[in-house]
């Protein structure tokens, strides 16, 4: 019998794509959906998480709360849109204190509220264990849309941010490093959305997505969307200092790095000749934006690392499979 | 300490209500929020449904997916509005079999396109249970938006359809009594869309919710967003005549028409002299409107029945608590 253990998330969701026809103008495959209302498209995106399997020990009910808005409202900005608002569901034990739901809806207002939204409504219901589901309403202009297909060959692969900082930060608070402003990362990730409506409003990126099963993962998702592939760079990729403070190992480090995930940046691709903008764009939104391959229309992925040119292996975390990294 | 179970969802609700500052126009408490987006309210409403508790024994996993669209819709009824997009996520086990996924799918599928509308977009988990989360959108024009309150006292109280019938399913399921229609009505809720759109646009209506919880439990939300009481008559409820197929205890009856719930009727008031635009309504709709009752600005919801006058007890369906009927 075929389950979902031996065939995975990736053919589940084709799976579920071939069943249902969405009438959206951009449909299941993005980081949103997109629904033509007239002047504007209208984003809608969902997120489920299950306390058990998908939260590290050691978030308290505010993070928790916090992430499940942050994680929504990351996929907004992927799409270059202003989110206009939120609903949670919130799946809770009968024995859960009325503190800790205080704590969890305190997280998640305060994260709606910082990045300019709301909580519009929501549902609570008893449930075996604390399982929550997000969903964010956004809207962009038409022309500023960021899809995961849009690059042509030549474009430049960039990331906002530094790569492994949310890893580092499972591992320190698995192991007590201290990593404070690494588990920090983890437990509030931070969306991009002030720096992806600048990008979307320039023009000059072709195509984009929010990293939230690492690297590796992403740039198949890209390839998976634009038929194209894409060659990166290692050592161009900004790491953050904590990855060589959570692991000696080389090894270790580059694939906390390319395959962890949880760190909530852009990647994305812009024109070739942008890259002077960029780094205007980079000052502007207090955020380094950083070209670490190029786009190309080859056979496979490729990882160059230390001169080498090898296959990048798509090896982020894949549901109903084991973790990877 | 307090715990959900000690307090209860309504107290949860009210705990969360006073923490989140939403900035919609309609925020928590109605069926859906509203957000302003110009010439029209966006309304968005979320739905969390655990396999385990939530869905009675001898649903098939194609009713499953048609429950979750439907109860969204449903709220999307209540509002007047008309839906343009659902997200739904997907929390299940590795060792669910690809078959059910995809009836599961076919299920959400199916009722989204019956009623005009279609999944854009979702997400699948991997869960310790099934459980699934679906959120739809809708619109509607701002003349049109029903709410929760708005009623005034002499207004009249109406339900659309009959009630008990997915209350007698229920027992039918469970007691192998062969009621098909009532077990129907059960495993694929009926959204009263197309229904409540005309009711909407009548100008008649002064309020309106749907019953997903039962009559009693509806009266007393209505209460609490209007600050008004209701009247109802007993004896003028529309009853599906499975009700007494199901049940030859008269108390019982009463029970299940009252208090059950997963009906999806709507409840709705209207301008006492409505009730000829009631009955041209109803046949337009080809759908009963019956007037069960009065609005009033008494001390306590009242239930006539067999010409007693006796308080209406909020018997319906209150999760973390266990099930009154």
């Amino acid at each position: 019998m075929k389950t979902l253990g031996t065939l995975g998330e990736r053919e589940a969701i084709r799976i579920i794509d071939g069943i249902v026809s969405s009438k959206a103008d951009v449909g299941i495959g993005d980081d949103c959906a997109a629904i033509d209302i007239g002047d504007r498209y209208l984003l809608v995106t969902t997120d489920m998480m299950a306390a058990k399997t998908h939260v590290p020990k050691g978030m308290n009910p505010y993070d928790i709360g916090w992430t499940l808005v942050a994680v929504n409202l990351s996929d907004i900005a992927a799409m270059g849109g202003r989110p206009i608002g939120l609903v949670t569901a919130i799946g809770i034990t009968r024995g859960h204190p009325m503190d800790f739901l205080e704590q969890l809806v305190d997280g998640m207002n305060d994260c709606a509220q910082r990045f300019g939204t709301s909580i519009v409504g929501g549902d609570t219901k008893e449930h075996e264990a604390l399982t929550l589901c997000g969903t964010a309403i956004g809207e962009v202009p038409k022309n500023e849309i960021l899809l995961r297909k849009g690059a042509k060959p030549g474009d430049l692969v960039v990331v906002s941010g530094e790569l492994g900082m949310a890893g580092a930060g499972f591992y320190s608070m698995k192991r007590n490093l201290g990593l404070n402003e690494a588990e920090g990362v983890l437990k509030r990730p931070w969306p991009r959305l002030a720096e992806a409506k600048l990008l979307a409003s320039s023009g000059s990126v072709t195509s984009c997505m929010d990293i939230s099963d690492g690297l590796s993962s992403s740039i198949f998702e890209l390839t998976r969307n634009s038929g194209l592939t894409y060659e990166i760079d290692y050592s161009r990729i900004p790491k953050a200092k904590e990855v060589e403070m959570a692991f000696h190992d080389l090894e270790r480090q580059k694939s906390l790095v390319l395959n962890f995930g949880d760190d909530y940046e852009l990647l994305f691709t812009a024109r070739r000749e942008a890259e002077g903008e960029l780094e205007r764009m980079a000052i502007e939104a207090d955020c380094p934006f950083t070209v670490i391959g190029k786009v190309t229309s080859g056979e496979e992925n490729i990882l160059i690392d230390d001169g080498k040119r090898e296959k990048l292996e798509n090896l982020g975390y894949e549901h109903f499979r084991s973790r990877q990294s």
